[in-house]
C-alpha cells in the first residue's frame, strides 16, 4: 500500500472527503517530493475516490516529477493566488469536500480561514494522529534510508576520533568532520553538530567552542546526518589518555545503562520500561541526580518525532518503530558520559543502525 | 516607547483587550527572550490594562530574567498542561479578555482551539499587520546590532578572499570561513553560506561542492551572520586571475546597477522603484532575461521579512527600513555575478551597512 492509499483509506473509514497536508515533513512522506517552501503554498490534496494533486510554485513543478510524484502536479505562480489555483484543482474533479482532514498540529490560522473562505460548506477535521501512526512505523525503504544515515554517523565519529590531538580546539574538530562528510556527499547534518571535551561534556546541551583538547579529557560526539530525507542520531565518548577511576566508573554505569534498556527493546514493551531500565543502572550506582533528560525520542523524517522515551510512556513498542536511545550522566565535578544508539524494533527484538565501537575508546596522548 | 507599550497602544486603539505572541522571532523581539521552544508553549501576553507576563517552560525562567523581560515570568513543567498556566496567569490578573489578537499567519489550528477552549467567550483578531509594521521601522538598538553583523559579513569576504587559491575546492574556502567566524565568536550563520565557482556562479541558488578554484573563474559569495539575534547578508564576486571583456562588462553592469538602485533610497520612494532601477540598467546592457529574481527582502531578526522589494511592489519606504539590494546576471554560458548589500532608509538618505569594496577585486592567480 503506497503512504497516498493509506491516507484514502483512512478517509473512506472516517467518511472524510479529502485530505491537505501542507508540513513539508509530510509532504515529503506522501508524495516524496522535498522541499522548503517558506511563504509560499506547498501541499497534496488525497480524495477519497479522485486524483490526488500536489499544489506547487511553478518553477518547482520539474522537481516534484523528477521526485517520482505519479499524479497530478498543479503549479502556482507568485503573481496569482495559491488558494484559487487550489479551488480550481478541485473544481475539475467535480463536486467540493464535505469535509477536509487538516494538520491541526501545523496549519496555520491564517490558512484555515482561507480555506474556509473557498470551501464554504466544507468542514475540517483533524489528521494529526493519523500521520503520526503512519509515520511512526517505518517501512523498508526507509529503513534503508535510515541504515545508510547511521553509517554515516559512525563514519563521523571514527573521523572525530582521528581529529583528536593535544592542543586542537573542539571546533577545528567539529569543523573537520563536517567538511570530510561534505566531500563523500553529506549536504545536511540533521542538527547542530556537537563536539565537548573535558568539563563541557557535562552539560547536556553544550556549545562547541575554543577549548583546547587535554590529556584527561573525555571527549563526547553528538552529531547525525541526513541521507536522502532520512536522519541519524549518535553519541559517543571517548577518552584522550588514561582516564581516571572514577571516569571509568561513570563510562562503564552509562555503558551498562544504555546495553540494559537496548536488551529490553522488542514489540509489546513499553517506552516507559526501557527509560526505567536504563535510568535504574544509573540510579543503582549512585549517580542517578546527573542523569536529567529522557532516554531517547523517535527518529526518522525529523530528528525529534514519536515516539517519546521516557519514565512515564505506556506508548506500546511495535516493529518498524525507530527510536535513540541515548542515557548520560553529567557530573559537573568529574566528567560528562553520554552513549546514543539508533535502534530499530523487530519482529522478534531489536536492530542496531548506529555500530561505531562502545569500549571505551581510549585515544592515545 | 517600549514594544510592550506599542502593543497596549494598539490593543487601546482597537479596543482589544489583549495580545498572544508566540513565534519565536516576535517573542524575541517583544521581550528580549531569544529561544526556540520546539513543542512547548513559549509566548508574551499582553494586556490593554494590565501587566503582561511571559509564558514558557519552567527550565528557561533563569534565561528569560536574564535576557532583561521587566515584568512576570510564569513557568510551566513538561509534567502540566502550559494552556492550563496561562488561564491561571490571566484569571490573576481579572476579568477574562473579551478578545485576544494572535498571529494569524503563524499560530496553528490546534493552538487555536486550544484558546477557544480556555477562553470560551473571548473572540480572535489578528495581529500580524502590526507586528509587521512595528518590525519593518528598527530603532537605534537594532540598527547597532545590524551595524555589526554587516562588519562580520565583511570579514567573512576578506577571509574568504585571503582562502582562495588554484585548487582549493569551495568546500574548503567555506569551512575555512565559518571557522574563524566561530573563533571570533559567531555561533549561527543567518543561512547557509555559498561559495560558488566558475559555471557554477551562474545557479542563484546553487550548492558548494568539490569544483576546484582554477584561474580565471569569478567566485561568488552570499552569507551572513546572526548578531545578537540580527541577520546580516550579503554578496560579493570576486575573480581569480585576470577576468575576459565579458566577465569585467558583466560585473561592472551589476555594480551599476547596484549603485544605482542604492543612490535612489530615501524615504517617499517607492521598493519597485528600485528594483526597475537596477533591472533597467542590465536591461540596457543586454542582460535583462539573465537577472531572474527580486531586488532584494528586508532583513532584520528574520533573514527575509519585511519590505520585499520587487518590480511591482508599491511600498513606500520610511526612515528605519532595513533591507538588501542584491542584483544578479547568471549567463549560463559566461558567468554568475551577484552583488548585495544591507541598506538602511535614513532621514535623507542611505546608509549602506556592509562596507567590502566593490571595485572589482582580481586574486592574484
Amino acid at each position: 500500500m503506497t503512504k497516498v492509499t493509506e491516507i484514502q483509506s483512512f478517509l473512506d473509514e472516517q467518511h472524510i472527503d479529502a485530505a491537505f497536508i501542507t508540513t513539508p515533513d509530510n509532504v515529503f512522506y506522501i508524495s516524496g517530493f522535498d522541499s522548503e517552501p517558506h511563504e509560499r503554498l506547498l501541499g497534496v490534496m488525497v480524495f477519497k475516490d479522485k486524483e490526488p494533486f500536489v499544489i506547487c510554485p511553478l518553477m518547482e513543478v520539474p522537481d516534484v516529477l523528477a521526485s517520482g510524484w505519479a499524479f497530478d502536479i498543479v503549479g502556482h505562480e507568485d503573481t496569482e493566488d495559491a488558494w484559487d489555483v487550489v479551488l480550481d484543482a478541485v473544481k475539475k474533479r467535480g463536486a467540493l469536500p464535505t469535509s477536509i482532514a487538516i494538520e491541526k498540529s501545523h496549519l496555520t490560522v491564517e490558512r484555515l480561514e482561507r480555506m474556509q473562505t473557498i470551501f464554504q460548506n466544507t468542514t475540517f477535521a483533524n489528521l494529526d494522529n493519523q500521520l503520526n501512526q503512519m509515520r511512526v512505523i517505518k517501512d523498508e525503504d526507509e529503513l534503508a534510508n535510515l541504515r545508510i544515515a547511521a553509517q554515516f554517523a559512525d563514519k563521523a565519529i571514527e573521523i572525530g576520533c582521528r581529529e583528536i590531538a593535544e592542543g586542537k580546539t573542539e571546533l577545528e574538530i567539529l569543523m573537520a568532520i563536517e567538511f570530510e562528510l561534505k566531500k563523500q556527499g553529506i549536504q545536511k547534518m540533521s542538527f547542530d553538530t556537537m563536539v565537548l571535551s573535558g568539563p563541557k561534556t557535562a552539560s547536556p546541551h553544550g556549545t562547541p567552542g575554543d577549548r583546547k583538547i587535554q590529556k584527561g579529557d573525555f571527549i563526547l560526539f553528538d552529531l547525525g546526518v541526513v541521507y536522502n530525507g532520512y536522519c541519524s542520531d549518535i553519541t559517543r565518548t571517548v577518552a584522550f589518555g588514561e582516564p581516571s577511576d572514577e571516569h571509568r566508573k561513570i563510562y562503564e554505569t552509562v555503558k551498562l545503562a544504555e546495553q540494559s534498556a537496548i536488551e529490553l527493546v522488542r514489540p509489546g514493551v513499553k517506552a516507559m520500561d526501557l527509560d526505567q531500565a536504563a535510568r535504574g543502572v544509573i540510579t543503582d550506582a549512585g549517580y542517578g541526580q546527573y542523569f536529567t533528560h529522557r532516554l531517547g525520542h523517535g527518529l526518522g523524517i525529523s530528528v525529534h518525532e514519536f515516539p517519546s522515551i521516557t519514565g512515564t510512556n505506556e506508548f506500546v513498542l511495535e516493529e518498524g518503530m525507530v527510536f535513540t536511545i541515548e542515557p548520560g550522566i553529567y557530573h559537573p565535578e568529574v566528567t560528562g558520559v553520554r552513549i546514543e544508539d539508533d535502534v530499530v524494533v523487530t519482529k522478534n527484538g531489536v536492530e542496531v543502525l548506529t555500530k561505531f565501537p562502545k569500549e571505551l575508546q581510549i585515544i592515545q596522548a
